[in-house]
């Protein structure tokens, strides 16, 4: 087990409207695809440090849907919802999101599991948003910080699993 | 009525992975609306002239999917399927499509239906592809083809109802 936290890579292309993150994990791929799936596991890590993180629905599987609000500390709550086109166990999902703050304008995510062996695993997402205005509104929303701090505490929940 | 059909526009924007689509139609956006939503109409239309369609399944509502298979007079079979992540009757559906042919390979489609008044209405469709190349494949499908032949058989369907 290391003390240094594995960082979190995302890349925002220019001139397409795409967000890749990369992160890897001192942990299984099984239990990183299972911290991903099982609403009471993904409660403790989605979002920044410090939001109340409530879950409404969490169904990862074909048609299957969520929705979840976060909540900061000043009491602003912000609503996010989806459907899942595909989930394959400890591989691969394919799902839409949309923030309910700007209603309709939906992006489509995949996120892929890689086994990296004595371990550890790789998560690689890429997200495809409708226009270029829309993905660049996702980058200056602090999406770092919130996936950073997220990931940070998924690692915590890693390693009590 | 007027005879001369009423063209697809077809759009592929350079250097970003979308298309769009618009086409009007000499019908209420009512009926173009269903028409887009019943099985048993959707089967009449949807694809190139000469194909058989096969519609496994249709459920046009959030967490709904749907899988149709055709099959050109070869009898070579090309399966399709999705999700549906809305629904709202005579304005708007967004959906995913995956050509099962490149499987993981998913775009997002959002389609508005307009009310143009006097019995008229168009439709306006955005795709987002996960990549160039998947958006190129896409146009380099023959399916300008598909959408023009399919669209003429819609106002058929139209004429009908």
């Amino acid at each position: 087990m290391t003390n240094a936290t594995n960082p979190v890579t995302i890349t925002a292309p220019e001139g397409v409207p795409f967000i890749d993150i990369e992160r890897e994990f001192d942990a299984p791929v099984a239990a990183v695809y299972r911290a991903h799936v099982e609403p009471e596991l993904v409660k403790q890590w989605l979002g920044p440090n410090g939001y109340d993180v409530e879950i409404e629905r969490y169904d990862v599987r074909t048609g299957g849907g969520y929705r979840y609000v976060h909540t900061n500390p000043a009491g602003e709550s912000y609503a996010f919802n989806g459907v899942f086109h595909v989930a394959r166990p400890n591989e691969f999902i394919i799902q839409t999101f949309e923030f309910e703050g700007f209603p309709d304008v939906v992006s489509i995510e995949s996120a892929t599991f890689e086994d990296l062996e004595d371990g550890r695993s790789r998560v690689r997402a890429h997200a495809v948003y409708p226009s270029l205005e829309a993905r660049d509104g996702m980058i200056s929303s602090n999406m770092e910080v919130g996936l950073t701090e997220g990931y940070e505490r998924l690692d915590g929940v890693l390693a009590a699993l």
